[in-house]
């Protein structure tokens, strides 16, 4: 029986909570924004006592399903002041659904200037104070944390952006080699869960089993099919697995869609240098590993482990919005000062993209040169130690561009825009411009259609289609978040019929219910209706869906494109 | 005949226009609040090229009619997002209207990099290269400018935070001795002016005429009865030319609504030590001056002169918001520090309320102690060097607090609270929490009733009746502002019924109307209207019109009292 999981910082007490009737038949992000949305005043400071921070596996979360163990990070976002979820790999999915931990709601504020952790196994919860963890990055904490809890547990933990409640602060969770690697990273949450005075969660799976199943047979099955479907797809089975995600780079490039310079051009002269066909020779090269799962459970594996010249371990590979946001778009093409990059993000506990979106803005802003990769690793650096400089880009890129008066800054919600320009790449800037979430590419991946050839082709140059394609596909999305599978799957979804049959046959064989795929698609619609009412109670309307006004007068090389879907069309996205 | 000045910084060209119908019938707000609502994209980058500048006299200025000098200064601002007027006193007002300028309109933009100004005469008017002034403040900058220009004309600038477009950065206009003191301070104009590339204004009213009048002899009448009205009220004629606005200290303190040390009190120890009491004395011991106008026409003269221990200038009377945001709120109580406080924001051209606020939430968040006031000052003169710590307080309270995440952040739409409590006095919450320009006692004085007994009585500490006050002032006010009246005529007005009679009077016979003094309060409404129009157009709905959390479960000592106007009252507020 799934249980909510209260943790009541204020008192420093916890409560196991029988999962309410509204809340049933959700998890993932559609559990993370009912709660949210139901019990979180939507006026509320981010980092006030009133807001909570709500942790919960996905729906097929502790069962063989292939890329099933994502976990969602929900809040009132401190840097969008809209609703947020963000999922994350790593192990936690998978341990809290064997715990048969449907949520875990952090609620309250404990005393200013004092740490704690949640200590979790089989029906047992402890808040135990951790102030010895203080002004650790995240990388010490889970090492100070193995010292006492081992190596068979799960990780959850900010670093000092979260201690400061920057609103760039990740939550990170610890992968298969106990690495805090894999980040809930947008919407600044680690600056929710540095509120709430919570350094750190300790997942112990022992004694935890795989979650029921309804009918285990057809279960079995369907999830056979589905690791088939995913195994098949040239994206999944080969593109990921052998250049990560940075697979990107010369993809984009090509398309003349890479953000560059703070979205100035959409090509850069150095990409074939940070590209994942680099990428993956280096690692080769060094011993590192191309080929790694960030969690268990995972058949794609897209992520890899970079080494640096003298073989030894820097960071897991940085993904390619990573690698672009501190590559391309600073005009920085050193594989290796990404790579270092990356980890201080990671231990700082920082969104890669909206920090490096924030650097070339101080790039734009004239306090370092594009290009000038020392100053961009010395500024970074100071994110840790807590300096003013440190802390405004660890706020983010609206910071960056409201403390050093930047007319250029690429936001939408105060949240800065992905490694895909919106001009070149029209679907997903319908994306950026209405996603509940502020700018995100993993809202509504419209670069399939548009780039990939992947779920049909839309032109990416024009306006027309792209509100239809961003629409789709934001709903699946949120059907996918709730599911807790990896949104890498939509490949394959997207073009085998199949696979997504045997999405809806997992939960239906889990739940023991008669969903068909058209209810499946609804979830998702509802989903995100209820994060838009949810928004506009805080203070967002249609308004608030546009982008930054350059984009729509600043012709983007090479195409020389504007972006020009109109605001009436935009506000037609979210009516299914 | 009234032109509209049209000033294209883009091409570095003006233009003359006839004032539309549209616009005729307005000045001041009601003008500058008019064309941004019209012609500004709600949507655009206060900073970037699409939004526009608007510098206005009010209705009755160029006239005798006692302190109708005000001039207003609009945009879409970018410190709350939504629209904005600041109105200021000096000579610019009166200059402008006697130059037959209905208004400037600052479009486009400059070269970055390139400073410009603006040099107007009569019939004339010239952009030329101001890139010497680069860098100064505003003192040095109207010093700069007196060597060309002489004595005899009024100058409006910005000084280095206008340059580095920081959101708390001011528009300054000269007094009657060529101080830059008067300020258009609130919601970062200042920047707006920066991002175009227009260092200063001179405005040489040589040639210049009286305002054309319909009936001179209805108008020298009204004008009599007007003035009679402000020498006959015991605050216009006895309270405010004696102790200038700083009187409120003593006042405000006894009442338990003095925000002290970032809102954490409503009284303050050290009260007596800054009050106006104190100051008018320091002010006469020292051979200041306390009884001085800020601009010509002035009757009332509540701005002193404020000299140091040895007897020489160091600024003008520090204003009572001034004397509270460093005073009390930072909980400091000596005025010779705050006097040279208040001479380093007008020059550096930063809004005292937002600076102040800012740097009380900095010691909230631990950067300083209350009370430390050489770490006050210290901090604040990085302002002028653009330190990234002093971006970060020139950017006002809302960046200080995102930056250095501190939950008890006072502000309203991003703009800080004035030195009113509004636990404890309940009126001007609802102003705070309503007005479109974000939290501004001036935009709707409801401690009139609450504390002064003026205009009536409305008890400050319950909820009931206070919706309807700042209601009626918040309209009534749009109305002043639009006249180009001193808000502080209103005291006047609020207890002598002739004095509003002969403010339409004065109206009617400039103009050649028949307006009723009814016609004349439903402009303030259809301002009002316009202006929140525009917010909603630019991404602000009702769930912005609310206070801080904090204000509504943190109890305000002595009185214990929270804000408990309920949200759908406030809601109702601009339901005339």
């Amino acid at each position: 029986m799934f249980k909510i999981l209260r943790v009541d910082m204020t008192s420093q007490t916890v409560a196991w909570q029988d999962v309410p009737a509204e809340y049933q038949g959700l998890g993932g992000r559609g559990l993370t924004s009912a709660i949210v949305a139901k019990e979180v005043d939507p006026t509320c400071s981010p980092i006030g006592p009133l807001n909570k921070l709500v942790i919960a596996p996905g729906l097929l979360g502790g069962t063989n399903c292939a890329n099933s163990g994502r976990v969602s990070v929900g809040a009132k976002s401190p840097l969008t002041g809209g609703i947020k979820e963000a999922n994350s790999g790593g192990q936690a999915g998978q341990y809290l659904a064997k715990l048969g931990v449907a949520a875990i709601v952090v609620e309250g504020q404990a005393p200013a200037d004092k740490l704690f952790k949640l200590v979790l196994g089989k029906d047992k919860a402890e808040i135990k104070a951790a102030d010895h963890l203080k002004g650790l990055g995240n990388y010490a904490t889970v090492e100070k944390l193995a010292e006492t809890y081992g190596s068979k547990v799960g990780y959850c933990s900010i670093g000092q952006a979260g201690e400061y409640k920057l609103t760039g602060a990740s939550v990170a969770f610890t992968d298969q080699e106990l690495r805090p690697t894999r980040h809930a990273g947008r919407g600044g949450l680690g600056a929710v869960m540095g509120s709430k005075g919570l350094k750190a969660i300790v997942i112990d799976p022992t004694h935890g089993s795989a979650a029921p199943l309804a009918d285990p047979e057809a279960f079995k099955k369907a999830a056979k099919r589905f690791a088939k479907a995913l195994a098949e797809h040239p994206v999944t089975s080969g593109g990921l697995p052998a250049y990560g995600t940075d697979i990107l780079i010369n993809i984009l490039n090509e398309a003349g869609g890479l953000p560059t310079r703070n979205f100035s051009s959409g090509r850069f002269e150095g990409a074939e240098k940070v590209s994942g066909e680099t990428l993956n020779e280096v690692t080769i090269k060094r011993g590192g590993n191309p080929t790694h799962g960030c969690m268990g459970g995972c058949v794609i594996r897209c992520s890899g482990i970079y080494h640096d010249a003298k073989g030894e371990y820097v960071s897991k590979w940085p993904e390619y919005e990573t690698v672009w946001a501190w590559g391309p778009n600073c005009g920085i093409d050193d594989l290796d000062a990404i790579a270092r990059i990356d980890r201080l993000c990671d231990d700082f506990g920082v969104d890669t993209i909206e920090i490096g979106c924030a650097m070339a803005v101080a790039m734009e802003g004239g306090l370092l040169k594009f290009g000038d990769v020392a100053g961009a690793e010395k500024i970074l650096t100071e994110v840790g130690k807590g300096t003013p400089l440190g802390r405004i880009l660890g706020s983010g890129t609206g910071a960056m561009g409201h403390v050093f008066g930047v007319r250029r800054v690429p936001v939408v919600k105060n949240q800065s825009l992905p490694a895909y320009d919106p001009r070149a790449v029209k679907g997903i800037g319908v994306t950026y411009a209405t996603s509940p979430m502020g700018a995100d590419h993993t809202a509504g991946y419209s670069v399939t259609a548009n780039i990939l050839s992947v779920g049909g082709k839309v032109d990416p140059l024009k306006a027309a289609g792209q509100v239809e394609l961003s629409r789709g596909l934001q709903a699946a999305t949120a059907a996918i978040d709730t599911a807790g599978l990896c949104l890498f799957v939509a490949f394959a979804v997207l073009d085998i019929p199949d696979a997504f049959a045997a999405i809806v046959d997992m939960l239906n064989a889990k739940y023991g219910l008669k969903l068909t795929g058209d209810d499946v698609g609804k979830l998702g619609g509802q989903i995100l209706g209820m994060e838009k009412d949810f928004n506009v109670r805080a203070g967002l309307n249609n308004a608030d869906d546009r982008l930054p006004d350059f984009f729509k007068f600043e012709k983007l090389p090479p195409h020389g494109v504007v972006f020009d879907v109109p605001d009436s069309e935009l506000d037609k996205t979210f009516i299914f």
